[in-house]
């Protein structure tokens, strides 16, 4: 973040026609944006938006209410602009791209081992990170991948610690027995990978999947070019989990978009300290909250770079 | 409402590529927006922003932080491109009228008797009435009157009851002496105008002001034009709360943009049983929350209209 900038935002904030403070939340978010983009008056009309995907060898464990085929066929419909995400974007302006990674190749079930070998976190970290636009002015890192809802309440409770039911919720709609199948797989994965607990980036290999790594290296990418991230739902959450237990205020370029409807949500958003912009019961993933977010977003900067000011105006400030 | 078009619009919304009720309250939004534009594929790429202007004579008991010769200055900014809902027009591509309302003769000082005459408030009214763009696909009724957040609490206390306190709040920002110069005024209106208590359309000529009265006409003319409507804060539902207590379902085609920070909004909410949409700390009016609503609106109907069934998209239903 630029401070200077963020001064003369502040400055600027503080003389455009509307009493102090009557913009509410929008006049932080726009500052905030400010201080990233390293400018007064910034500008939110580049959003990027790259949804990944990944399959999961825990999906043999019967953990969710969907088979694992459908993470391809949701890619194809990403592609032919069928999703939901294709037309948040459209309706915000965002560049949108899919990236599918090995999704014939899922990863190892967890409750055997680790998910991934270091070569293979390290080419989804390296996918996510190769595919954030550097001229954007926004980035939404999005996911599809059949039982990535059981992966991501594994990270959270390797993260985190808690029961595994705490951390684990319905995804896309499994029943009771679904549920306790779920939390039996988080148990069973921390057992067998309880050698990585203590390192978060080992946690992301052992117990998260290919579109988390992915989403993790985009944010990290993010965070060096200066690029402000609209954070989804819980999965991209618990990516992102990865790298603030990492690194210290390595998020701090990175807003909640979104409460899902997702059980352990909330308090993975408590645990990054993110009170989230929306909360309107969505739990679809594919980066739908954060996209829906980016009006909130770009309401906030257009206010704040387009308003005129007092003097500008000739309006009395009181 | 169109019962047909709705039930279409259900059905629709159950074999969309996602899982059930993965999009949360936009599902609803979407076929609530379906069943008021009578398709199944609803549209919101044409909203009319509208904001009315109006000057009270209880500015002279010293209840606003602002004089009111803003009122004009920021019709003027309004005009001239430079507010923030002139920003939000134009981020969710939002065409955007002005109308003040007789700026250069406030109403009477509703402490002192009523504040409009009948022919006051019917001519704001069908202003109104008039000002509402029937091609519209979407309606967000804004308000500038300095104030009229007093207005609007001795609206909310003459339908609602309840002590003056409870419904007064900071406004643009009022200290502790200008509250209770806000309620002492809230009480004195409705002891003046203990006659027009029974009769909603009375307590809006009485103790309400003209672009609060013009937002009623936008509103009423709205629902039987079948337009939906995003509440705004304050003001504005205090100004619909009028046509709700007056006609049972008059407020069916309106969805509440957002909770403003002002303090009888929460409750006034409650009131009109409307879930709010975001909740962001806004206290600006200008028809400011509904319109950074608007962008959550369009991306349900978006999703909804645009994206792909499962058959269409080759996607296994589960």
């Amino acid at each position: 973040p630029n401070g200077p900038a963020e001064a003369r935002a502040r400055a600027r904030n503080g003389v455009l026609t509307k009493p102090p403070g009557a913009l509410g939340r929008l006049e932080d978010l726009a500052i905030w944006v400010a201080s990233w983009q390293g400018t007064e008056t910034p500008r939110l009309d580049a959003p990027q938006v790259v949804i990944f995907a990944g399959n999961h060898g825990v999906t043999a464990r019967g953990i969710s209410a969907f088979p694992a085929e459908v993470t391809a066929q949701m890619v194809a419909n990403f592609e032919a602009g069928g999703a939901a995400i294709n037309q948040l974007s459209q309706a915000f302006g965002a560049q949108m791209t899919v990236q599918a990674l090995d999704l014939d190749r899922p990863t190892a079930d967890f409750t055997q081992g680790p998910a991934m070998t270091e070569a293979e976190v390290v080419a989804a970290l390296a996918t996510g990170w190769q595919a954030v636009d550097p001229t954007a002015h926004v980035l939404v890192a999005g996911e599809m991948g059949i039982g990535n809802t059981t992966v991501a309440a594994a990270l959270c409770a390797a993260l985190y610690g808690g029961d595994a039911e705490g951390w684990v919720g319905r995804g896309t709609g499994v029943d009771d027995a679904g549920l306790a199948r779920k939390a039996d797989a988080v148990r069973a994965a921390l057992a067998v990978n309880a050698g990585a607990l203590g390192d978060p980036l080992e946690v992301l290999r052992c117990l998260g999947g290919r579109e988390l790594a992915a989403m993790a290296g985009a944010i990290a990418r993010a965070r060096g070019e200066g690029i402000p991230v609209i954070l989804d739902g819980f999965i991209c959450c618990a990516a992102a989990a990865c790298l603030a237990e990492a690194v210290p205020g390595a998020l701090d370029h990175a807003v909640a978009g979104h409460l899902s409807a997702e059980g352990g949500h909330e308090a993975l958003l408590a645990r990054l300290d993110k009170t989230p912009l929306l909360s309107l019961g969505l739990r679809l993933g594919e980066g739908s909250g954060a996209a829906l977010a980016l009006g909130i977003l770009q309401g906030a900067v257009a206010c704040h770079s387009g308003m005129a000011t007092f003097a500008e105006a000739g309006v009395s400030d009181g």
